[in-house]
């Protein structure tokens, strides 16, 4: 029944299960939420294809069938085994990590959870979350926001590493039509192909980092949670 | 000793028991609070019957034989086997999950626990709790207060996908006479048969949640319990 | 090398290092604070003799050799397999256990954390901690301070099932002298036989709770940590 | 391939490795962040060496092969098996562990975490990080600061025993360049040969805490994360 897997995608998807256990247990993919992918080469087929996972499962209990493939346009390769009488589909999520791996070129691994901290790290109304407010392209990224971070050690996580580094987190706002996400995202980061900050805050919504394997990507994802939450209890001190 | 289950039942307390563990583990079903519960069909009988938690039990540590079963009007079915010297009887909130299984049609699920976020997800003193406010039955849901959730991803994990989604979550107040409690709950979707959050909480005690089966009763309840995260992080930035 | 352990007291030992074991993971017993202890009839000798956990050991890692037994009085009966090069005798804090055991006649287990919730439920400085401001023996319980509880669910895990419980949690201020708290406690409960609530505070310090079983005393237990954690979260909403 | 290691090196690897689990578990050492050393002597060469964490690795997933050894000056002695192709070096932040086995002669173990609490637990700004504020040899520890604990029970896990004690938590600036803080922690103790609380914050930065073994290192190190945590909630409760 099972689709023969290439060994790089299964490989692929036993890793990124692993980490939704480690992630569900901390409380970071409550209620099916998160997505997480990996690029890779298909040694089958030689083409490049993104393993995402698929819509609407329990991150806390990813098997290797919990995954779909697609090419960087978004094209459905193959589906994972669908088990359970629920047919394998990307989620509208999965547009995200698209757009990350076409603007980041050493991305190979993109993780996106929701957590309190990161919830809550933008104060409320500080993004405006509407459509009408959605300005031309021209525009769109005029007053793109961020959240700046110099003055702690795990900004080094980031791989910043210079002397007084600052770190400023970019926000987006959180459109209800996932794709719109995904547009802003690219459009920045095809604007800024240098920021060096391996992650991304999606307001009122939650985190997604990136890195050249599993390993830099989950401290990546660790370093932006911690961060957040030192964040948030600032804000509960003042 | 153990009466013979039917594998419908057996399958449910083994599969509630599986999710008392894990909330147990996240703090959420503390001091036997708690209760947890599945409608199903017996095959044996070829009725419709409600497993639920026995009364008292450590829900960090069930087994098969710590639930008992009841039919839709809460008459005693099978009790299962007591052991530990101790005798299954159903809790008094079992009336809640009745209330519910009977005025939610879809609803095979339904899991209730105690949390720290949901206890104080209400400012104190802002819904009565005294027996003597408790106004007549045209009144009760004159009034009927809900905790207003929107502009955050994770509503969607309720099943409310459109944009700009308004999510009120319905409260209810703490009677100490728990079949006062079922009794508004089953009034309330009895008068508002297309409300569609699926969850509640009673005031200063707990979430409940529900869902078509497991797999959905589970996500709706951690959703709740992260938005109730959320609202009492919140109250302390303010 | 180990001495032959009764049945009885070997299973309190056991019960006792798996509870060990939980509270250490849920960050209850940090830094080998914490003491836990059983009554048990040993069969052997037939005395009434108490099982409580040797000074300075890691209570996420007991075994059935970190406990010693005491009779009622305190006086050493017997030794654990010291093990590990460390002699094993009483903590000063089993006195506090005694004292329990002489004046609540139905307890059997009795167990002692040191939690952040419970270390901040009191105010800074509303409990003397000095002993100048030890009064003598006739006054000490004049002004003896409850944290009260009502309005909350969670309080009739304490065994509290009257409608409109109220429940006083006393609090005992922490001695240098541990053996002065012990004496506190026992003349606190010989002037209170009928005092409900079965865990109490000692002040900047952590809780005790009791039961007349394994399953009753981590009920009560949970119970006052839930209620600890609420009392704080509402201190830091105001 | 993996050099033939030693008994006594093997052992502290093993245990350093399962202490890093349990404290990235716990949240404490997130994003690669963190170091873990023992002092051992080798039976092989009958040198005193260092073993030390290598740097970025992920702190949970720790084995014996990732480790450096190094000498108390700093030269490298051995690499472990570099495996996973990355070469195994030390962590600019061995210095710092170097700096506290050179001036405390008792300390056999040193665990350095990152938290949020211990990140938080100084006001932001107390604390000058510029390193135009490194005044001269002579004058850095005129202004030492500490942060003050008393009447809390918890400080006898730092082996303070005595009455009333109060226990001062030096902290250290967090300069940019790592072996700047190691001299300022050399330097401090070289000072204060009798300071002591077995344990230091960084500002901004974490804790390291030490000991005469893995035991009482592990203990120190739970005790002050313990005592941030209740000085991080208390400045949330004013």
């Amino acid at each position: 029944m099972t689709p023969q897997l290439s060994p790089n995608t299964l490989e692929a998807r036993t890793r990124l299960a692993a980490l939704g256990a480690r992630y569900h247990r901390a409380g970071w993919l409550m209620g099916t939420s998160g997505n997480l992918s990996a690029r890779v080469v298909s040694e089958d087929v030689g083409d490049d294809r993104i393993v995402v996972s698929a819509s609407g499962r329990d991150k806390g209990e990813l098997g290797p069938e919990d995954f779909v493939e697609l090419d960087l346009r978004g094209e459905l390769l193959a589906a994972g085994d669908p088990g359970h009488g629920r047919r394998a589909r990307p989620s509208a999520e999965a547009s995200i990590h698209l757009a990350l791996y076409r603007t980041r070129p050493t991305a190979r691994v993109a993780l996106h959870v929701h957590t309190v901290a990161s919830t809550l790290a933008l104060p409320d109304g500080e993004i405006a979350t509407s459509p009408r407010s959605h300005t031309p392209d021209e525009h769109v990224f005029t007053g793109v926001q961020r959240l700046r971070f110099t003055g702690l050690e795990l900004i080094k996580g980031w791989d910043l590493w210079e002397e007084g580094a600052i770190a400023d987190l970019p926000y987006f706002p959180n459109w209800p039509h996932v794709p719109d996400i995904a547009r802003d995202v690219e459009r920045f980061y095809h604007h800024h192909p240098d920021d060096r900050v391996p992650a991304l805050l999606i307001a009122h919504h939650g985190i997604t980092a990136w890195g050249a394997d599993f390993f830099s990507a989950n401290r990546h994802l660790e370093v932006t949670e911690f961060l957040c939450q030192v964040s948030l209890a600032r804000r509960a001190l003042r």
